[in-house]
């Protein structure tokens, strides 16, 4: 009896939802969602899913809350209904960041939004650009872990903008994902001391390593209020940089911050990927925004298939880069 | 080392967490709350509640998915700083409606809602009038189920309306509900046929058992959009019931129903709870609240002590009814 | 490896097994099952089942606990053997009626019987017409839970009885029940006022609804002790039906039941199926059963073969009805 | 909150749970235990037991899977009604012997019924000589695991029968056991060679060491059928024992066990406890019938007490033998 | 999508890893096992496994603590890496023998593995010869237990030495094993008596049964010190035996047991299997070592293929026994 | 029952265990500890623990696996015997390193750790300086994770050599630990730019951060091979450092580092804790060991009383600073 591969969109970024199941050619199974006068959220999925290998496509991202139930709900329909296998494509996690306790009495939100779902039955997670390495380790069941990397880099491949690069990265914390970045597209790589950086951006000390007379690209995996990377490029800027990009995988994008970013003439371009879906009102002419439902749809295949997913921690304009 | 007491309140409902935290006369335990700009909640417990018997008191209401997770991201965090028991105190349960399966893959999200609470390492759970009985066994923990019943009646007879009453089930699952008030108040009682009376009110098949003459309670867990006893008003009043009183534990009151409520001209007066809280907006004269704080005040003062429960489950006015 | 279907029966209706397992055309797979001197349960699986979609075939019936405890250990046998998927099909599900505390300090016991199931490793359970909806949320895995309404209704459509019916819940939680048959049938309906019925069945306000001139039919789950259908066909005489009929899923018959029933001049016939299996001794003219084998040979061919079951869900004389 | 000891008798060797009472000066709990028609067992603890340290006293035994069931669903009372620690006091827990695969394709019952007792909530198990020393591993909880033998071997100290006794164990397994009891009575001890004494008990080889001359003390944990003392009685007086007394923990007595020992000449007593109660009709002027309640109750005031009880596995006639 | 057999052999006996490997035709996937400098053992699967039927073949021998950890390890990176099914293949499982509590306050070693094994994720074990047969229930999950007496006893056929054996349990827990022997090979049985062989091997009731002038085989699952097979080789020598054979499936020859054995006059001979791997170093002329990966690799053939086991439990020049 | 300290020191670092022991002034609970020839661990607890509050202190170090099964053996024998609460006091826990996966087919091992640790029924946790702050995370039962900061820091507190310091974190990841020290110390802080300062120390580029003319204290929370440390230095001088000090938690020290590091003129001074114990050989005049005994005494001491912890995390010279 094989199984067959069944897509899943709901209400939180379900055009990406919709461009998977395109680039798959199979269309999106239809589940009713309803929302009820006292936010109470009801789903039924409108077809048969017995023994089916279901992939529920959904950021837990917009109202955090709101998205994460209506996952978690869809969930327990499925399994009630006999679902072979359920796979959660979360390309965006919310409550990633709350992964520590960084004061007594605070809760481990991440993991504990990881172990419901785990608890809820759900056999696999897919995502991308987990906020930390360590967040794989709060699920017990696979997850297939992948990255932007390829695609945004490709944004300067495909332009030839590779020369003279160097990339940097606002944080110590991001410094593994800035170096991968470097390593791809060839280029030297610096940090942004973040505790001068936020303060006092035209310090010298504001740059760890040389930018001057380079284009820079600030690598992150999440824009949210936009004030870092705004201090971080102010800090390139008078440390010589010739122009500034910023290439990000999830944009938040939080209260009003696509309007100041749109509206920062020290930035010249923002590639995002629309692991979230940025609104329509937040949308300007300074975002570029690539999709990565190619790759989640190539990702479901081989998973569907028993085929090794590594090969997709590659980019294709320099495949020798491991970018796990 | 005898443990504590310790009170929290969360935002949903915070005036009656305070309430019920001046009945027992101990101070609620600060807890810092914020909303991030894109939804995720942050909890920090502001006091040392190592080893304490604590007590979280929130309904899920409102907007029931974010009152959910603020009561599960505290519980994390409670259980991860040493709490000795955590008791969830919930009023109101939403979602409790969706306790079955109508169709043919629909989610039980009653059971879903009921089992992630008990995975999240809460001991215990109090609840008032859930809407179904079998409720309570979805969950493997304990259950203080509480009613308002002895409340709700004790209008009547501290007003000595007790006289020419007839207590109404606005449908048959109630019916088991109005049967236990008509026993506390020593009335007669009814069931609507709803059939009947949400088409047609006025026909005479539309209630079972004879209202004319009398002063109709109808008694219902849950007003909601307030359609239902809106009709079943119009049916009592055709049946030739003289007044028409409408008692119940949970004013959800969604979207205009407040409104529509106040300005139905066959409806006399609503008694609800306060279990949710009724925005001051939706306030009005016709709506009178008791509060169900020295209920619950004195059920965590029992179950501190571990003191029988069952005698809570009596109302003075009548004590040989057991309203279990 | 394409896994293939195999079909255990137990002592409890041991018959129905053989019957469904000719409807499928595949032999049941021997099982040693033996009884110590002490009432210890033994049993042995006599052929290899590795890797099977095994169905267990056993309702929790007769003696409850020992049938119980035969699908326990047979299930840890199958599990330790290593059976592909195990299948509980349990038409009747004995204690399904304990699925709520009446009083402080009761038991669940319908929770409790599910609870264990679930964790001795059983993948899936298959019942009919559980007593309450919400015992499908008491577990966790996969419930698919048929109805007996198309089989019972075609009594009366394979008998051209359909003119002049009325279909009678005895008392209101059997009213959805009741409603059921009755589009089916396309009958009108009625409820049994049980409170009045049971003590003055003659009394007009003993049925809800008219009843007079026509041929009642009384639909129920169960029928126990017998006497509330006994009631209820008083009740519908005195009422003005013309005459009885009984139709119930499953014939429990404690004691004297079924004499009792037999020899009531009040009833012209009862309807059964046999999902528990009615003893010779208690059989008689008055009783018809219906056999349920066809439709678990189709339900378990359906779930091996991952086709939907919803389809079975309907009444082929009248398939606009959902009857979920 | 110090809690207190609740004791509760059930159905199964009420008689037990009684006397334990009666040795701690505690009442038993009352418990209202129905069965319905169909088997079906109904329970409900009549007084509240919040917070309370419960112990459940009750075999596995006579009809093993009613009482199997009625001590599970007792304890999901419990445990819904807020208990503080339940204890399961069995003495004899039936399907012990059911301990191990001896054939493909067989269940391991011991294995299934400890998990189902743990999975259900309880806290703790007390039993006494269980049929082999591993069926501690199939618990997680604490078992506390007493022994018999302080009490069979004081029926001879008290006797003064000490002098030229032989303990004897009806076959391999039983070594370890014959061992302890001979160490506590000083006396020599052999070995029956069962494959040779269960077809040709006069043989010679029967009985591994001397016997002859000697009063022979057989010692097992179960008497069940009774056939295997017989066979070894008369391989024992074959070979030279001057006459046997059968000394035995648990006396299942199955079928007619009972009459067939009472009335073997070769055989001149039975020394057996009450962990099973030996129905009136079949007790004999031969069987001596030792209480086990002392040593349970000080067993449950000792738990309560946070007390050692590793002292209760001494004989006071012997203090020196350890014989856990 | 239909699974393949993958075969992963880690450091301890990976000779036997490699056998198996080659009996089955496929290549052992590589496994990057690095120990860092404080004895942390790294693990890194080389290709791609998912969706895989994966058998890990380890004993837990040798360092057991690296050993056990060597195979959890390699068993969270498969899990977390997709694999289909996890098989633990243990030929020999430490900490066996740690089976009971035989002091208070003991731990039960063997189920504590056996949990962690299974809290881990496999799906299955397969083993040879447990020290216990309870030991299958100290697990949930199945378990192939096989036997090497087929392999053993051939020994003896293969050479035409089945003539006048007498086959020896060096104590009464092993009685069992060596009656399987002795009806594999037609030959009578006896068992030592060992707290009288240990302690003063030449008394004639050192033995149970007649081994004079005939070749005994003493017959053990494990050889660990050596001292009990050397002092029941003395007892049988002293009581007649010609000459005395040592036959068991694990030589564990902790020390300097090996040497001890090879330097003993009074054993002829010392079969053994390759569970666990014999140090070249120890490896000496009187040693036999027969290879149990045939058997082993049919064992996993016939799993994947949900092929029956039972056969496997049967000796080739004598079938008809069960060694079950 | 008011429960009592228990305190048990196994193998890996018995002397801190006593250290604690002897501030808390209760002798440690006496554990026969064994080791079998084939390395099998054998664990009793040789006094009564009922209901004790127990504290198992040992680092998971110096052989990593048998220091990891120690303690989960000793503490399956706590549980079995009816211990309060255990808690496992792992100053150091070894595999914490590997806490995400950095390749695919990677274990987790330092989440495989905690989850085993959890499983085998141990209710706290209480470790020191974990290697990342989202190990916390990893656990879902309480974790009381202290820090030796207040202790390194007062290193130079106490001899007056706060002036004229500088911090530096030898690469990025513990730039967040340098910080809290710098805070402690009130002296600037710096990090290594570790790509350049591993191949080049010398470069003016190795540096972030202004350290000339200052003592530079690196501060790290594992020393292993010393390596990272030696090039630090190395760089620090070029950079201008009057002299270098190292402050560490934990001296892992594998092989030769403990000479290596003795020997290097660069290093005045190496300040570790006694969370790990040195061996005698490896002690030099170089290394100060400070004790955490009296640390972990406290923590101890409140944990049982149910006192605050965040206490702990607090300078006593500079109190201001929060140092979770």
């Amino acid at each position: 009896m094989e199984s067959q591969i069944t897509l899943l969109g709901l209400s939180t970024n379900y055009t990406l939802a919709k461009s998977v199941a395109e680039e798959l050619n199979i269309p999106l199974t239809p589940v009713d969602i309803q929302r009820f006068a006292d936010g109470e959220i009801y789903e039924r999925v409108q077809e048969s899913i017995r023994g089916d290998d279901v992939y529920v496509i959904a950021p837990i991202a917009e109202e955090v809350n709101d998205a994460f139930m209506e996952i978690m709900i869809v969930v327990d329909a499925l399994r009630r209904s006999s679902a072979g296998q359920i796979t959660v494509v979360m390309p965006y996690m919310g409550y990633a960041r709350q992964d520590r306790k960084a004061k007594s009495r605070e809760p481990i939100t991440a993991k504990m939004v990881a172990s419901l779902i785990e608890m809820n039955g759900v056999d696999r997670v897919v995502s991308i650009d987990l906020h930390a390495q360590q967040l794989q380790g709060f699920f017990d069941i696979p997850v297939d872990h992948l990255k932007a990397a390829p695609l945004l880099t490709d944004y300067f491949y495909s332009r030839n903008m590779t020369d003279n690069l160097v990339i940097v990265s606002p944080d110590h914390t991001g410094a593994g994902r800035a170096r991968k970045f470097a390593d791809i597209l060839k280029a030297p790589w610096g940090v942004v001391n973040d505790n001068i950086a936020m303060t006092n951006p035209e310090s010298t000390d504001a740059i760890v390593g040389d930018v001057s007379g380079r284009r820079a690209v600030i690598v992150d995996d999440i824009v949210d209020t936009g004030y870092r990377v705004q201090m971080t490029a102010r800090a390139l800027l008078a440390n010589g940089a010739t122009e500034v990009y910023v290439a990000a995988t999830h944009p938040v994008l939080s209260g009003a911050a696509a309007d100041k970013l749109a509206t920062d003439d020290n930035i010249e371009r923002y590639i995002f990927t629309d692991t979230i879906q940025i609104p329509e009102g937040k949308l300007n002419p300074k975002f570029t925004v690539l999709s990565i439902a190619p790759l989640l749809a190539e990702a479901i295949q081989r998973i569907h298939d028993n085929d090794r997913i590594d090969v997709l921690l590659r980019s294709s304009n320099n495949p020798d880069v491991n970018i796990y």
